[in-house]
């Protein structure tokens, strides 16, 4: 069904995507009874290279396009400077440019790659934040064109090349340090389902768990920012007096609570037997980033409560703030990241080797929090 | 001596720069007589256009450099996303492109400009962080080709197109709000003298305080940095029993102070009288920066005094740490400065008009500092 692409010619001729590839563009590196079977294969299924695909291998800008995200998610904003500056460093040691581009959703960005091959004849892209779904990727592999994501491919296969942090690994980490320390009821403050990044570090925090023996832990779904993880910490403090339970949006925020003094005199909710036997509100935090938790240290603050003290805040992504506020964090080597992009890109430009995957691994920033 | 440029031959012929351009690459637009004065002057004096900068106007890439600086200023690090983005939905308006590129000091900064023209045939050039005795700016000045700063040619003529922002009408401003609130020691923390940026906000502070009648001010010249504003901030606040002086680096940090309240065991220094009527540890703190602002904030609430309640402190840039934290700050319009860069060389490119200064005028954030 539909038209013959490389894939359908590489399952043909039970070779890989590169090979074929190879026989299109350096058939003097394939053996000659694998380039038979190539060719027979492309002509029986009436395969025929994509004409953008192919005018970018010949032309070779030595340019690479980057789409910057609009920088909405302010606190956050000095992690794509570090990935910004590090890609341009790593593609000036290979001789290549960056260049950038806006785009104000995933099809704007689609049609954007299609203007910039045609005219500035760019050689690849690296793309930022991958998503379920992610249009962009399909755009690019039907096309046969070459990229790398930041980000793994959500919800799908391993079809394109991607460099990525173990989000898990950090807030698992997170999750381990905390239980050292001994706490028991350690709450997750993350991002509503569905977003890959955020169920990624939601899934570190909930094994961490798991692996110490506590069970099921409290945790909030909000949109990012400062005032979703004040709203989420008061959810969950509130809700900590009836026991430990897995809260989404929503499902919180009325119920008393002794420790949290503020809620007093509101109604009590259905109050149901605690889970755990040493329920209460949380006395720890890991957040899917610092946004949230700086957002939880607020509330904890105006209810009394000593972040570092009297309760623990965990960020993620070590940014200034953070730094400067005495957050502890889960760092992202994010220099790293961006240079494996550029060097994955050259080696899939260069036709070497086929296109890998590569997860780094976050590590913990401890701070006053 | 040297080399004839286009700035001799315009002052022979009593022209613009732009007119001898015109006459060498649109000579259709200048009167007759007048070309015929700019060709003999060019003539006479042995005048040839410079080849790179002819070769930028024949091929037109349509793409802009800008050289991203490393990202270690770290809270202000969104400012540089924000100008980015702005840069880079602007030039796309226009249908150029933004290219990056790094450079570790000036002169690798002038070296990278050479090679992108002779490598991707660049248009033009957007600068950042200019600077007294700015190499680069006399190296593309020389060269005659086209670029914008965006920060002004610190210390020399308007000798090339510029937007910047006023820093010293940001910081009048704070400083005019404390008058009205009622302060009357209001000290200014900003970097050593020979910044042009840091020297500017620094005059605006003066000016405010001249105005009000209040003379001199004390004020701490330091590093940026939270560090260097704790640091500034414990030598303004221990300095201040000895009365109100224009203090530098190293002028303070010894004299006790009662209301300090932590350099009473400290030698008293040589106490010398106070200059104002009403002499005392400042109680009011405009800042060169939200980093500076932020160092401030953290020494006053480490010596029990409330920012917002017992002493007010104002930052600049409006970083979204200052948004977080609820510090004041003057806010930059980069989003506005950005596309006027990316205007003004698109004017300079198409050889319509003079190259222009465009000074955009700051506004206060006020929060809880």
């Amino acid at each position: 069904m539909g038209r013959p692409t490389l894939n359908s010619v590489a399952e043909a001729a039970a070779v890989s995507r590169q090979t074929v590839s190879n026989v299109i563009n350096s058939p003097e590196v394939v053996s000659p009874e694998t380039r038979e079977r190539v060719l027979a294969a492309i002509e029986r299924l009436g395969y025929r290279p994509n004409t953008a695909a192919r005018q970018m291998r010949t032309t070779r800008s030595q340019i690479i396009g980057l789409c910057i995200p609009p920088s909405g998610n302010g606190v956050s904003g000095v992690v794509l400077d570090q990935f910004l500056h590090s890609l341009t460093a790593t593609a000036e040691r290979y001789d290549h440019r960056i260049m950038l581009f806006t785009a104000a959703d995933d099809e704007a960005e689609t049609r954007a790659y299609a203007d910039l091959i045609a005219s500035v004849g760019i050689d690849g892209f690296v793309l930022t934040n991958t998503h379920h779904d992610d249009l962009r990727t399909r755009w690019l592999l039907e096309r046969e064109l070459p990229f790398v994501t930041f980000g793994r491919p959500w919800g799908a296969e391993d079809t394109h090349p991607w460099v990525d942090v173990d989000g898990a690994a950090g807030t698992r980490l997170a999750t381990d340090h905390l239980v050292r320390q001994g706490h028991r009821r350690i709450a997750f403050v993350g991002w509503p389902e569905g977003s890959g990044s955020g169920d990624d570090r939601r899934a570190g925090w909930a094994a961490g768990l798991a692996a110490a023996g506590l069970g099921e832990g409290p945790q909030a779904a909000v949109y990012d920012g400062v005032e979703g993880g004040r709203s989420a910490a008061a959810r969950l403090l509130d809700a900590g007096g009836r026991g430990s339970s897995a809260g989404t949006l929503g499902s919180a925020g009325a119920a008393g609570s002794e420790e949290g003094g503020r809620s007093a005199n509101q109604p009590s909710g259905e109050g149901h037997p605690a889970r755990l036997p040493d329920a209460g509100p949380p006395t720890a935090f890991v957040c899917a980033s610092d946004s949230l938790a700086l957002g939880v240290t607020a509330e904890l603050r105006d209810r009394g409560i000593r972040p570092g003290a009297d309760a623990a805040v965990i960020g993620f992504d070590d940014t200034p703030t953070a730094s400067v506020l005495g957050l502890s964090s889960v760092a992202q080597p994010i220099a790293d990241v961006a240079a494996e992009c550029v060097r994955q890109l050259r080696t899939i430009l260069r036709g070497k080797a086929e296109p890998a995957t590569t997860l780094f691994t976050p590590h913990l920033v401890l701070r006053t929090t």
